[in-house]
């Protein structure tokens, strides 16, 4: 019954689209007037009321992370949860509830730890990092180089023999932090350095160490490498300034496994009239083997999963197919991305927009969009749906790590999530758990992102 | 040269004093009216300037973290940190520089952890309790049983055998939350617990777990004992609330081993003409074996040592002696408290005054007090002189767990250093780092501390 009423008001709105469209050939295909629109505001409410009215998509997340945990790709955590997650899709009644499979990287932690171990014995607060190898068991021991940049390295190469070298970089932006912790490692081991040590890259926590991958460079030796905490990485770098001879112990168990059989978990609700028209939305149901990976990216998958359930629940059934997709191995791999490629590279043409949310369920600001001008204008257009909720804003550009590839290929549009939170204070960190989400803001999240895809996969044109 | 000066206006101003104690019987013997103080606006703005034109004390801090770590009675690191703080007192020119013996309490952490091992297996974030027993080598496993509270505990009495019990109680103030903490193991214990989990006690913070010492009950089995984390509570919570029965295998290595050797660091600025009258700043040098105990409690120590050190670089030698004391075995038996009371017995008489810093060094507000209507009128006036630094707020009581016995047998006024900070969110845990502390508030910690010992150990009259 809702079905029926709301595909009348899309018709009447879809025939102002087309008159309007015929008025003036100057405006993009979709009119930059709102009234098209109207039709959507029912809807909208609906999906926004019932997101609302319930903390649904946080007790989900929460029951994610208390069950299973962390999700490292290889872990037998993942593989339940994946497991665990069809069934209840099909529960929610998603319709064509399945899993794909992708070969995925299996790194396996195992004990670690740091000390310095002169002058005194200290422990360091540390976390391997993701695809290190592991050290001999009795620990990889040398004198400390701290440098606060490559080009600090560079400078002082003619000492990095032997020695452990430590990036202490401090925080800026994460892509900018970032290539410490993954070509660091490599940089070092070329100039001789025996193991690596990166200051963890986000702001200061509470001697909170944040791991994730690197990526060794086929010409360097493979060393081991390990996250400090920003305390840690400073402490070091006081002692440097002060003259003292500093060493460290690393000891890691690390070693990376052959591949291990994974799946993206798939669910859907069938568009009425073009089910082969596509829009997917998604988050990666992996994470790092620390916290339970709530923040990344297991509220992602939650939002976006929740956007087909409000739907269902509401009887919103859009003119075409919206997926959702929970991708396996984004942290050290992106298997899952790009297995999805390769399976659907004959429908990627009737993908019609794929979405990724992997910042986290912070406040919700609304999307980014990357794509021609007149869909970034429809999709502000839809997103002035979401103006009650203050998730109307769309940013220059919207992607993924997971989507990537297929967007690529497809050469379609991509969105993201945008959010407002301390992400980088607490992703890949021990501290990535559920309580650092707040519920109303799940609801926000679930809310926009079942309109954005909602009217997008609803309305009469294809969005371009 | 100076020292000369400051005794003229020194005995100019005790002339004020004594003119106007004379003319009103009825005031305190220290007078309401500020024109006694006058004399005192030199010197405390010539400590206030030296202290807030270095980081000094600041470094010394980080320099004691960085060196030594944490130093728990018993260990190695605290007893060469004791060690090197003589050195380092002599060196700063401080006189009657010496130590004097505690036997301290040894207790010792070893490995440990706790893992839920159904359903699943997940790491929890824990720390032991200080004193506590360990575990048999493979740990003790058991269902779970939350509790909120010890009315909850009793209300649960028949279900407690055989569990280990978490006491999951919310943050207030620490006070009233830490009795859970000290109390609540042997209060499991009679009631047939196996071991015993404890939220950590301080607001939550990024998976931090706040180590602290239990008290056993003579008449209940000992168990072991260890703080999780508010995340980790709470995720146990919830899984017993949702009905899921939960397991937990905690393994500890911790034992008591007998009694060690230890030291309470002492040195002074002699009092030019009462040298037996003594005016006692303090903190205490020992810490718990996490992070470096730079909050708990080496900033203490540092702040009331640097009152003598600057006193000493201004060449300002008061009437009295002012004595720095750096009490070893607060955390863990109190012992360095006790052992001055019981060394000293026969001079406490002639201790004007103790004061502690143990509440962290973050910005300085002021100083409790406790004592006479009289003592608190002079102190409040002395505060005055720190209104430029905004430290002059006298609050209702003044105390600390290292002078309260001496205090208690000497019955004389007792201050503490009050400050605006973070304090419970950070002491006892692997956050207790240098980097958490802002130079500029040790600073001005360390002139209110100089500028408040220096005028009560030089004012004419003895502080009532």
């Amino acid at each position: 019954m809702h079905t029926a009423r709301v595909s009348t008001i899309a018709f009447i709105s879809a025939a102002f689209v087309l008159f309007s469209t015929a008025l003036s050939a100057q405006q993009p295909p979709v009119p930059a007037s709102g009234a098209w629109l109207d039709g959507y505001r029912e809807p909208a409410a609906r999906l926004i009321g019932e997101a609302m009215s319930s903390r649904a998509a946080w007790e989900r997340l929460a029951l994610i992370g208390d069950t299973y945990g962390n999700r490292l790709s290889g872990s037998q955590a993942l593989e339940d949860a994946i497991q665990w997650a069809v069934q209840e899709m099909k529960r929610d009644g998603l319709e064509n509830v399945h899993t794909e499979p992708a070969k995925v990287a299996h790194w396996v932690r195992g004990q670690e730890s740091a000390e310095i171990t002169a002058p005194g014995r200290h422990q360091l607060v540390m976390l391997g990092l993701g695809n290190s190898v592991g050290t001999p068991p009795e620990g990889v021991e040398a004198e400390v180089l701290v440098v606060r940049s490559f080009q600090e390295l560079d400078a002082s190469a003619d000492r990095v023999k032997g020695h452990i070298v430590l990036f202490n970089v401090p925080y800026t932006n994460y892509g900018e932090t970032v290539q410490y912790r993954s070509t660091g490692p490599s940089r070092a081991a070329t100039l001789g350095a025996v193991a690596v040590l990166v200051r963890s890259v986000g702001p200061p926590g509470l001697r909170t160490p944040h791991t994730g991958a690197l990526r060794y460079s086929d010409s360097a030796p493979k060393i081991p490498a390990a996250a400090i905490t920003t305390e840690d990485a400073d402490r070091l770098q006081r002692m440097q300034e002060r003259g003292t001879k500093t060493r460290v112990r690393l000891k890691m168990e690390a070693k990376m496994l052959p591949d291990a059989d994974s799946f993206n978990v798939v669910g859907e609700i069938r568009g009425r009239e073009k089910p082969d028209e596509v829009v997917l939305v998604s988050g990666h149901f992996d994470s790092w083997d620390v916290g339970t990976g709530s923040t990344d990216d297991g509220g992602g998958c939650v939002v976006t999963w929740e956007a087909l359930r409000l739907m269902k629940k509401l009887n919103l059934r859009p003119r075409r197919t919206v997926r959702v997709v929970l991708w396996t191995n984004e942290e050290n791999g992106g298997r899952g991305g790009l297995a999805y490629r390769d399976r659907h590279k004959d429908q990627l043409a009737g993908h019609v927009l794929m979405m990724e949310s992997d910042s986290g369920v912070f406040r919700p600001t609304g999307f980014g969009f990357t794509g021609s001008d007149a869909g970034r204008a429809t999709v502000k257009q839809i997103a002035t749906l979401l103006r009650g909720i203050q998730a109307d804003a769309i940013s220059a550009a919207g992607d993924g790590a997971d989507i990537g590839p297929s967007v690529e290929a497809g050469k379609m549009p991509s969105m993201s999530l945008d959010v407002d939170g301390n992400y980088f204070l607490i992703h890949h960190t021990p501290a990535d758990t559920i309580d650092k989400i707040d519920p109303m803001d799940m609801s926000r999240a679930s809310a926009a992102i079942a309109v954005m895809a909602y009217v997008i996969a609803d309305m009469p044109e294809r969005l371009r």
